[in-house]
């Protein structure tokens, strides 16, 4: 028997109940301790810009010693422009209303009684993130803004860089006076401080998993903690009967090429068979320039001879590379059903120039954002005016698309009386 | 090994399966078919009503057989004001505003993109629920008219009479066009079922589990589907130095005996220690006039020769029977303290004459309804106008108190545009 196994549990327990106590002084703290928290954070990730990135060179090592593949290699990196966006999203986000005390609603009963909803804090949010460092510091921001506490738990692989940005976090806070405990770090590499984290359900009040199907899967399955998924991005554009040819074409290319590796990136083409003879040939020559691999259904591969033919699971499939699938639908409903079958409730887009068909997707397809006429690529917190977003949530309760401060916040009931009795 | 325990996961499953295909349906339904069915399930329920009741004696006479307790039992009945009250909720329900497809917060951003949030069905909801047999018939009437398909699972003690009242549910779908398996009955005692029910993420949307402690904990445990709690009401008064005499004694009394066993009944009564000798004889006495034992702290026994003296258990306990925990405090801080510690997040109201008191009451407690000056007893969808409530959220995500309507919603991100690229 381990004996150290216990003793990580309880360090859990422990660092949970901190944040749970640091999260008490948080709701309470005035925007501009928060503001002035965040942009000491900047100042000081700056000046330890050097120390960060030898923390950081050595993840990147160990990743490419242990055989990790270039492109997720490539995303633990936090030098270049991402470190410029990383310190910039801090100041955007000290630039963000505070939401926190605002009541909405506000309405007077019959008996005289005010009725009204407050805007709080969620108290506590656990974020459980893969590699991208940058991430610690973003859903920092983001969640202490919002008047939470946080605990964050990235991934092995970036385990230095999560140190090295997390130190600079909290010393920011003790900086400024906020409690060091609202930004907590799950400061081990092993997998059961995870599943010690998803049962504090008495000290944590939101999970975000971001990353691989394996990690969302697990935290589902073991977290007694309410979970918002930020889950794959199986994005469709189903061009209609009606579509524009040029704007197809345009869209397509915009949701595929623009950026690959993304949650908003184009996978999967249908096209309605009444026009697929008139769009693929343009859509798909755009894309085969590009060096998009296609993988097509029966009825694509007869007019695109140099598509591949597409398998069940290609309609399954999140590739953030240059593949995309094609399939050729008998009508809108046929469409339809595809998406539900085979998307994942992220962003989905009809091109057409008829009003009955952009109605009927609007309606009837339930993803997170549903479009009409426009890149899958708005979905995101700053396209759609949002200020920022933590991520996309692909779960309907509570936060659904694209999660800005709002979705980290709660409401309450508030009451103003003079001695009102029921009775 | 059992035989028969494959095949009700199946059936199960089935069930799931056929609930969210309903659902596809039930969302697209206009507010008149599912008005039609409200109405229909009404006149269904009256012509009825004598097999009904048959029912329902059935299972109340098991219940007194197995040696329930009385007011468990009478929780059971379906008779008389239970049953008017019941058909009037469905009419109500029927005349609320069908919240699916409204479009808020709709702008513009910068290049012409029209961006808003549509409101939109959960999908399936599946509703887990011990004792009263009206919860059948009020859940899946909220539930339809959000445009969800709701699955039902009742307390085995209620099994007869919530049969009877799902067959009449069935029958009116049928009768107005509705899909029939929009309301979904698990019809068996076997508590696997639930096991079952609670990992079908793929079906099911939402899992409201309304019943005592033993059931929540079980729902939260084993649940990969979203669960929002309708937990127990620990609900607090504390009585502020500033406090009036009068107002004190009268909304003590009406939070208290009004109805006993309520979740927005008074559990616990604080009172500032600089106060207690002022408020606490007068309030104290309209309590034991009406029965009420307290159960009080070592200085709620010096001041009431009559209380009994507390147990920490007392702090934690709902007794929804007429029995009142009594704990004199320091100041404002003891008070908030005692409520984060011992309370269940559901109603906690302050009674003060003092602005500053009032403002940290209603800012720093957290519960689903924080107020000044008014029963406990306002806890309610109804009372708080939101014209019907599923139930009480604990749960801060997505719907916290009072839950109506709108709870029983999402909104998804709608972008209408005309070629808008990202690049």
């Amino acid at each position: 028997m381990a004996t150290d196994r216990p003793t990580l549990e309880q360090q859990i327990v422990d660092l949970a109940r901190a944040a749970r106590a640091a999260s008490h002084e948080t709701a309470r703290l005035s925007r501009a301790r928060k503001d002035a928290w965040i942009v000491r954070a900047a100042e000081r990730l700056e000046t330890a810009r050097e120390r960060i990135f030898e923390a950081n060179r050595a993840d990147l090592a160990a990743a490419e010693a242990a055989g990790l593949e270039p492109p997720m290699v490539k995303r633990l990196s936090l030098e270049g422009d991402k470190w410029r966006s990383m310190i910039a999203g801090l100041r955007d986000v000290a630039g963000l209303p505070d939401p926190v005390g605002e009541i909405a609603q506000m309405s007077v009963r019959p008996n005289g009684l005010r009725v009204g909803r407050m805007r709080i804090p969620l108290g506590v949010i656990a974020i459980i993130y893969e590699s991208r460092p940058n991430v610690t510091v973003d859903a920092a921001a983001l969640c202490l803004k919002a008047g939470n506490a946080v605990i964050l738990r990235g991934g092995s692989e970036a385990f230095r860089s999560n140190l090295a940005l997390g130190e600079e976090l909290r010393g920011a806070a003790r900086d400024v006076g906020v409690p060091e405990d609202a930004v907590a770090l799950v400061a081990t590499t092993d997998r059961a401080a995870i599943d010690a984290l998803l049962v504090q359900d008495r000290s944590i009040d939101l999970v975000i998993p971001r990353g691989g199907p394996g990690l969302i899967r697990k935290v589902v399955e073991t977290s007694t903690i309410p979970v918002i998924k930020h889950d794959a991005g199986v994005c469709h554009i189903s061009l209609d009967a009606s579509a524009d040819e040029e704007m197809a074409a345009a869209l397509v290319r915009d949701s595929k090429i623009r950026q690959m590796a993304v949650c908003n990136g184009l996978e999967t083409l249908l096209v309605h068979r009444a026009a697929a003879r008139r769009l693929l040939p343009r859509v798909l020559k755009v894309l085969h320039e590009e060096g998009v691999e296609i993988r097509g259904c029966e009825r694509t591969c007869e007019i695109d001879a140099e598509a591949r033919p597409a398998a069940e699971d290609d309609w399954y499939a999140e590739y953030l590379a240059p593949i995309l699938a094609v399939r050729v639908v008998d009508d809108l409903e046929a469409a339809i059903a595809h998406v539900r079958r085979y998307g994942s409730s992220h962003t989905d887009v009809i091109v057409t120039s008829d009003y009955a068909s952009s109605q009927e997707w609007v309606r009837r397809v339930d993803s997170s954002t549903v479009g009409v006429n426009c890149s899958t690529a708005f979905s995101d917190g700053y396209r759609l005016g949002l200020g920022a977003e933590i991520g996309i949530s692909t779960s309907k309760l509570h936060a659904y698309g694209p999660m800005g401060l709002e979705g980290l916040t709660a409401q309450k009931f508030v009451l103003f009386g003079d001695g009102q009795l029921r009775e």
